[in-house]
């Protein structure tokens, strides 16, 4: 059980996206994050002549921590929600979780923590796309500005 | 749900912690990872008179969040486990937990999105302490190299 | 000093990008990083009717300094190299500086510390843009899977 | 050039440390970090006989960069500074710039990357030992409420 959904509902200003969505989306980044640590390291504790196969998904897997850690703690904060950064945020965490999943995918057979990695990456993947729509695209930017929760009122 | 219990349960080498206690710390400090980069955000967002005393609250929600977050990331990894760093980095973190826990607690009844986060803190502060006892200790660090799982077998 | 561009020349395999360029850009990045750390530090140290001013700033600061570590982090790999996840990050994180740097503008006369971090988010900005006609488009991604590092002569 | 020092002096509060010492450190612990991050990324581009033997090595480089990266952060934050906390974290830091200089420090002699980053983790070391005594020590934590930036004159 996380607290992301809670501190959206006590959250002291508007948010301008559905409190599910935005509560499911960020705890699928911080658990594949921590899914694709523990992946590059059980990688690295498979037996010597498997390990050069597993370089790719390493740097894959450390690759989709870094930017799923980052994109969590973005979606994270809501006060002045710029939806040009947001966006493009999301859209490097949707490429790195697509090509990590591929990456992970490719060892599920011989490795189970692939496959669970896979499957993390991959239902991180979807409920990032499900929440770029919801995301005010880039063009219509003009009344952004003023939607900036801390600069109303004051 | 996250991938943590059965990333743990998947590893391919040896771990010298109980898998239970393991795992219900990497979400813990996740989890508070989350909340306290939520509560600072939160605050920021509390009216134009309230700020300048959730000033250290802030301030200490962000260090609790970089703190959790690296600690977690240091307990997600197994391979050549050792005691010293992994404990040295959890007493930082039960020091972090703490004096945010702290801080959040002084504006528990103003502001729920603090007193949630209060408690994910000290949730967290409890399951680290409850970690102690079991990661060898410093002294006894004399075997630790040789239990490091990518030096056996190679 | 830093050792970036050291790293860079004793790497044991290829880098399809200039050594100098690539040097230059973590660099920014990771000092672009500290500054806004800073800079958001600062601002909460300003006096109480400055604060909900700030606001927004800060929030930016935060943004922009989670996005340029995760960013430098990226970039520092060079195993397996992605162009598509590379350019979608890079693309994120020219959005981060140039938010953050607009943002920390508007306060650089009546705040050093916000004028310095706009400096260090605008020639991050220009250090990224410089850099993102070199990363090989998403387009011509048919022959990057065999440019991977870890994958040649496997 | 990084902003760290510019940055520390512009700060609208007092800082008790001494400007020069603190922005070295931090300066260290953000190269240290991007150091450990290319060389893990290094290590996977080694021959895949090699790779076995490196596993150690890439793992402690990922624990130390987080941990650096963390300390860095904290360490930039001057805001109601506290002694134990930032103590903590400091000695964690020092831990792991210690394991992950031994580490590399083994593989100098083959590998000109492990040389420098093994280079990078023993100033990082020394400059975060250099520190610790300026850190009011745990023990006279009395008074360091009262020194907390964000809560005089409030």
């Amino acid at each position: 059980m996380t607290y992301t959904a809670q501190m959206l509902d006590t959250y002291p200003a508007e948010i301008n996206l559905e409190h599910d969505r935005l509560s499911r989306v960020i705890d699928a980044l911080t658990s594949c994050a921590q899914a694709c640590t523990a992946c590059a390291d059980a990688c690295l504790s498979e037996p010597a002549d498997e390990l050069p196969r597993l370089a790719r998904c390493i740097r894959d897997n450390l690759d989709c921590a870094d930017i799923c850690t980052a994109t969590a703690a973005v979606l994270s904060r809501h006060t002045g929600y710029d939806a040009r950064l947001t966006k493009a945020q999301v859209e490097a965490a949707i490429q790195a979780t697509k090509t990590c999943g591929d990456s992970c995918a490719e060892h599920s057979e011989q490795h189970e923590h692939c496959r669970l990695c896979a499957q993390s990456c991959q239902e991180t993947e979807q409920a990032l796309r499900d929440l770029v729509p919801h995301l005010t695209p880039s063009g219509a930017g003009v009344q952004q500005p003023h939607q900036a929760a801390p600069q109303q009122g004051i």
